[in-house]
């Protein structure tokens, strides 16, 4: 008996002190983040259903707004990663089979196929090589056919550095009775969005692109038409954990407990949007847009090219093309192991023909700009 | 056209620094953390994917089998609150139509129902009033009469403050072919648990409890037994953020990018771990144990009682008698005002009837017990 109480040491280790590398954060995300959200992280804990915890949900919630420019009442930051916002909006939105459209052209379209199927949509696509958009009369003409109650889009594919134009989408959707889902991980914060003009219906983000906080909470927000599809439902949501009509009882005016919110994610959140409201949104696309035209042009000169067509690239996220016979592993080994500068490899259809650099929020910067540059220079120099 | 590229601000609010108040948390969490813990949120972000990260996960995951006292190859850290590691024992294990067996005595019993028939599930049940626990004999009983593919128990049950005896209860499991299903959120870290010995199969736990981490991160476990079932189902799992199948492979050795890990909570989570493991957890849980003794002592000299019998009480968290003719909400909102000491209310079948007091993990000191009693004695003479 004594014997069956003792614990077991054998998987008691013992870490050292954290110590981590100081990386420049050059990829697809995470970003690194300024030290003011480092420091709103690092405060104090609260209750989840303390007067002032309600006070900075409100703040959070009105500043989302801001940075989607929309009116939604319904706008939150989900309890997990992009991933878990992203699953949201397919959670609520589709019952057992509805027809759902998705714009395939990289990998997180992708991945709302795999999602949707999950909770028993009817999933059709339309596809396109990845690194291209839609054009809007191809999508018109998808709602044609299929008649989808939801058609998903991807705004900024960080997949393939492609932004998808928006005009005239949500127009289109509407004539048929489609809700438009949209996925704004890589462009919130970092290129215009902005959902109520479009008549976006439902939409997610992430944290940790050109908002500028660590991954581990998610931006969420449904408009009127999609609210009232939830509130229609037949079956439950499947997922407790994600289930709006729940969660929208914490954050709306009944505040009842549903799960213990992230409270220093939460806090981080806040000062990323405040930095974010601060510098302004229209600067902030532009220093985006500016920082992309600089990175665009070095690479230019070190004779590399860009996957994606100018007109529709993504400002945060950039393919630059591997040249015929060098090795992209091993110069992006290079950047990390020389240097602590991480780019990322190309996924997907474009693996091993792209690096995947991110010039997110606060890291989109001239000087990271000019260091990348010189350091790849280097790179492609030694192991290229 | 130009108007159409106009940012609206009309939710551009000017938030103030943030500024909290110096609450000391004594409820059912979350609850304060150590100053180590918020210093490594803190640290500067590395990739997901950064050696240095993956070197972190397996610390991690090694210090989770430490504090659970498992073997289990399958244990990591969810990418969310304790909610999100609790629905994922569930959407895992569970295929539609499976009889999943559930003990209900307490608020999260109810949830474990309500999270069990959403994956669809048969669930069947088991009940006690809310503060009592089940029997052996009647764990077997059920276990006989209803077959069920999986028995889910609460084993510290916050709304009650009541801890399941688990002595038995795997073997009984394993006769009947049962998986068994263990919720120790309020238990890890604050009272013996031995998931090995007991023959747990699958469980899950919170970071802001008795570990002292705050939420947004959560333990999730399997073993063979339960990973077998995965494997050998016939349905994908449901929610695709918590399929452990995909998730497992980057925990595991393929490394696969599934979703962004919540960076900094790993940090943190890492450090809090480290502090459980320098303390030692059988230390630990005398303390808990110690100090929840001082509180049953001084809330009897005030005149107040206990709602559970001794022997199957909770250490980290007490439900506290409301006296008769006390107003509770009116001491609680006096406890938070005049002394920053959260408290909370009870739940469900206890609601107005009892306080639920929480001395979890790092606030689990003498110090708080007396500021506490005091407080509380102030607050019935004021207010009670």
């Amino acid at each position: 008996m004594e014997n069956r109480n003792r614990v077991d040491e054998s998987h008691l280790i013992h870490a050292s002190q954290l110590d981590l590398p100081p990386r420049l954060l050059l990829g697809p995300g995470p970003s690194n983040v300024p030290p003011r959200v480092l420091q709103a992280l690092a405060m104090n804990e609260i209750g989840h259903l303390d007067p002032k915890f309600i006070e900075l949900m409100n703040e959070i919630q009105e500043l989302l707004r801001y940075v989607w420019q929309t009116d939604n009442r319904f706008t939150i930051p989900v309890s997990g990663t992009g991933s878990a916002s992203m699953e949201a909006t397919l959670a609520n939105s589709v019952e057992p089979g509805d027809v759902v459209l998705i714009g395939v052209n990289g990998y997180f379209g992708e991945r709302l196929c795999d999602m949707a199927s999950r909770y028993g949509a009817d999933v059709r696509r339309i596809e396109k090589p990845w690194g291209e958009v839609f054009a809007p009369e191809e999508i018109g003409d998808a709602l044609k056919a299929h008649r989808p109650a939801i058609l998903g889009l991807v705004h900024g594919e960080t997949s393939t550095g492609a932004m998808q134009p928006m005009e005239g989408i949500g127009k289109l959707c509407r004539e048929f009775g489609t809700l438009l889902l949209l996925d704004t991980v890589t462009s919130l914060g970092g290129a215009p969005v902005f959902l109520d003009r479009w008549h976006v219906d439902i939409a997610y983000s992430g944290s940790q692109k050109c908002l500028s906080c660590p991954p581990g909470i998610a931006p969420f927000t449904m408009g009127e038409r999609a609210l009232e599809k939830l509130n229609e439902r037949k079956t439950k949501v499947a997922s407790w954990y994600l289930d709006m009509s729940m969660v929208g009882k914490y954050w709306g005016k009944e505040r009842t407990y549903h799960h213990t919110a992230p409270i220093n994610m939460n806090y981080g959140l806040r000062e990323a949007l405040r930095i974010v409201a601060e510098e302004g949104l229209e600067e902030r696309w532009e220093r985006h847009k500016s920082n992309a035209n600089l990175l665009y042009e070095g690479l230019e000169e070190l004779g590399i090219g860009c996957h994606v067509p100018k007109e529709h690239r993504l400002p945060s996220l950039t393919t630059a093309l591997v040249p015929d016979g060098v090795d992209s592993k091993a110069v992006s080994g290079y950047l990390l192991r020389k240097f602590n500068i991480e780019i990322a490899a190309g996924l997907g259809q474009l693996a091993g023909k792209v690096w995947r650099i991110g010039l997110m929020g606060y890291n989109s910067r001239p000087e990271n700009v000019n260091l990348l540059l010189s350091a790849l220079k280097q790179a492609l120099e030694t192991v290229g």
